[in-house]
């Protein structure tokens, strides 16, 4: 009884039957996303889309995970390779592949799954998510730098010189205090979901079939979403309170993505065309401190109105802000160092880039005071014209650094994504 | 404009329209709910009662969040107190109370609110939650030891004779490696929400109450319920893949949660009367150990199925175990060490807890391993017939011991529903 893998048709597939329904029946709502990309189709209010049918397919031009309109939990993993063959990371990134495609459709890690492999064995999959649809996931991998630079003198995976140019070391920050326990690692996976569940399940599943080869070196849980990625999508609030990511990047402006998003032919190794490169802060908040401010002062410091989130020079959410308007005293209506000004695209060339953080709680610290912040995530075609200075110009000036703390940081490069039979990173070993 | 309290039908109430909108159609949506208690009524799949629209009435004989169906998400906070002064408590009390039951009907803390208070003044709410209806948001209050207990020879708060005989101090039990600093604590508070924003909003707002008054202990975020209180809940899962709580106390079954959860009059302190005794475990679980273990293993560790959830001895997972079934090997099909078999009410005089516990995961720990496992959330009418017996066969027999370890515990005594009027804990001190 416990010997039949999960063909579906089979007897033993009705053991996951909910499971299963739940998965197809999404794949089928999707109609001609089985066939190839579907972020910004799949996104919408009408109940035969609902956030816990939502399937999106892991292979595509792209990864999955990055334009897709951003799902509400995260479940952010860096792991540490622990050999250095070339062929074991390759059989890695192979597994992870076939587990990650089968995972989004909403079925088990394996061809058993959670209980019908044989007795005596450890299961395919852990199973706490037998019951749940894929409820949206998304499982986005990249490349840190220390997989491409040598350790101990050994060019490990023997990818030393295919290191994009653009996956440069991040500079300090004025005001980072990082910690390495937080920040960097070998691979990262992003995984995203409406179901927080179904998050963890695809980390853990991962992390599972990597024994002896990567180890967890840290991992970030994101209870809700502080950014739009779709028109479709109403604008969050980040932990200060603040609507977060009104002009964020949205998968609707192909142009704009592909301007400032997707690296493109020719702007560095080739292999990371149609991929991007992630930065990612662990910027933690200190809202005890935030909430004894006033509100003149928050909605100075932010530039924004805390209630519809408009600029301060006026108009609804969607305003551009008009940094030139001044006040009764003659001073610009949006405070010269206000974050929406420092951050604004047209303090830095244009460089917008596609944001898709997360608000966390990881407990208290020693202090009494609740472990609370945003986990920031930022896809970009080049971080030097991108992140670092929009970065440099906030870590500078920004009033909100009273406020925040940045205690970890990562920088990967993120492949574009798997065609069929391929697994993820194979134009980089190709 | 920013001068207006949120006087609903005032033209700045229009400034939190959709979150007034989402909480008075929720409200309303019940019906005669407003007027009491709705646990038990507010369940169920229909369109009309969706997770989000959810709104259970802070005030009634019990306090909610305990026999309410059990919400998806949680945020629980234990404070320590920084006053030794009875007034600053009962006060602090009664602002908890008024917050509370605003934010279970969806509205923001205090008369102003988020946005609509006098410019140059730190909010009423921080915002977070502006746009979110409450979700099914219950607020539960409890009384840890230390509360009544003497601090440097001083009966703080003049309770020091009020305390329950029920809320004994718990036994080392073995195996335990409790942290104090994910342990005990004067009050708690258990956050439950659908919506984790709405849960940590909570928190968070009543933490921002207490400055100056109470601090922030220690506090745990949970994702994913790993028990039903309704006969209209789906059974999830734990992190080791298995249905968790098939047994639990329903809040259907009122007279066994009357024989069991609320403490009756005569059994104790004559103010706990209606309330219940509350013991919280943070056990973490050693899941990558368990994932290399095989299904057999699993299975008779823990005496069910991994499947459907259905006990060793047969049937579904409703099915009652039989644990005199043998097999060929005439060995009990249900191991006589399984969990099912330590833990059932037959093997501890009839003793049933209500659970409400969460799977929790929270980084990862040094060794690369998952900071993960369950935060275990037990109500009963006195812990001396029921927590301390059953994890005492646990601790010693129980063949998950193996992948488990309690590190943080806490006991509350958990009061009545505070009526018309009253705040919350006003009997204790009477």
């Amino acid at each position: 009884m416990n010997e039949a893998p999960d063909d579906e048709g089979s007897a033993a597939s009705q053991r996951i039957s909910r499971r299963a329904l739940f998965g197809f029946a999404g794949a089928a709502a999707l109609g001609t996303a089985a066939a190839g990309f579907v972020v910004g189709d799949a996104v919408g209010s009408d109940a035969s889309s609902s956030a816990a049918d939502l399937v999106y397919p892991f292979r595509g031009e792209h990864q999955a995970g990055i334009t897709t309109p951003a799902q509400d939990r995260l479940h952010f993993v860096a792991f540490d390779l622990r050999t250095n063959s070339r062929n074991e990371v390759i059989a890695l990134l192979q597994r992870w592949t076939a587990a990650a495609e089968r995972m989004c459709t909403g079925r088990e890690v394996g061809a058993y799954g959670a209980v019908n492999g044989p007795y005596d064995a450890p299961p395919d999959d852990t199973g706490e998510a037998l019951d749940l649809p894929a409820a949206g996931l998304t499982i986005t991998f990249g490349f840190g730098r220390s997989f491409f630079t040598s350790k101990e003198g050994v060019d490990r995976f023997g990818v030393g010189d295919r290191m994009p140019a653009s996956l440069v070391e991040l500079p300090h920050f004025p005001g980072d205090t990082l910690e390495p326990g937080r920040s960097d690692g070998d691979i990262c996976v992003q995984a995203c979901s409406n179901d927080p569940q179904v998050a963890v399940h695809a980390v853990r599943n991962l992390a599972r079939l990597a024994f002896g080869v990567a180890e967890v070196r840290w991992s970030q849980l994101g209870f809700g979403r502080t950014s739009s990625t779709s028109t479709a999508q109403q604008t969050p609030r980040n932990l200060f309170g603040f609507k977060d990511g009104t002009a964020n990047l949205k998968v609707e402006q192909a142009e704009l993505v592909d301007e400032h998003v997707w690296v493109q032919s020719g702007d560095d190794q080739e292999w990371l065309t149609g991929g991007s490169i992630l930065v990612a802060r662990r910027i933690r908040m200190l809202i005890e401190t935030w909430d004894r401010t006033s509100l003149r002062e928050q909605e100075n410091i932010v530039g924004r109105t805390k209630g519809v989130g408009a600029p301060l020079s006026g108009g609804d959410e969607f305003t551009e802000p008009d940094f030139t308007l001044t006040g009764n005293d003659d001073q610009p209506l949006i405070p010269e160092l206000s974050h929406v000004k420092l951050a604004h695209p047209s303090s830095h060339d244009g460089a917008r880039m596609l944001r898709r953080g997360y608000n966390f709680v990881d407990g208290s610290d020693n202090l009494g005071r609740l472990d609370a912040g945003l986990f920031f995530l930022a896809y970009q075609r080049d971080p030097r014209t991108h992140f670092i200075p929009v970065q440099t110009a906030l870590a500078r000036d920004d009033g909100l650094n009273e406020y925040l703390r940045h205690v970890g940081s990562g920088i990967y490069a993120v492949p574009p994504g798997a065609g069929p039979g391929e697994h993820i990173g194979e134009g980089l070993f190709a």
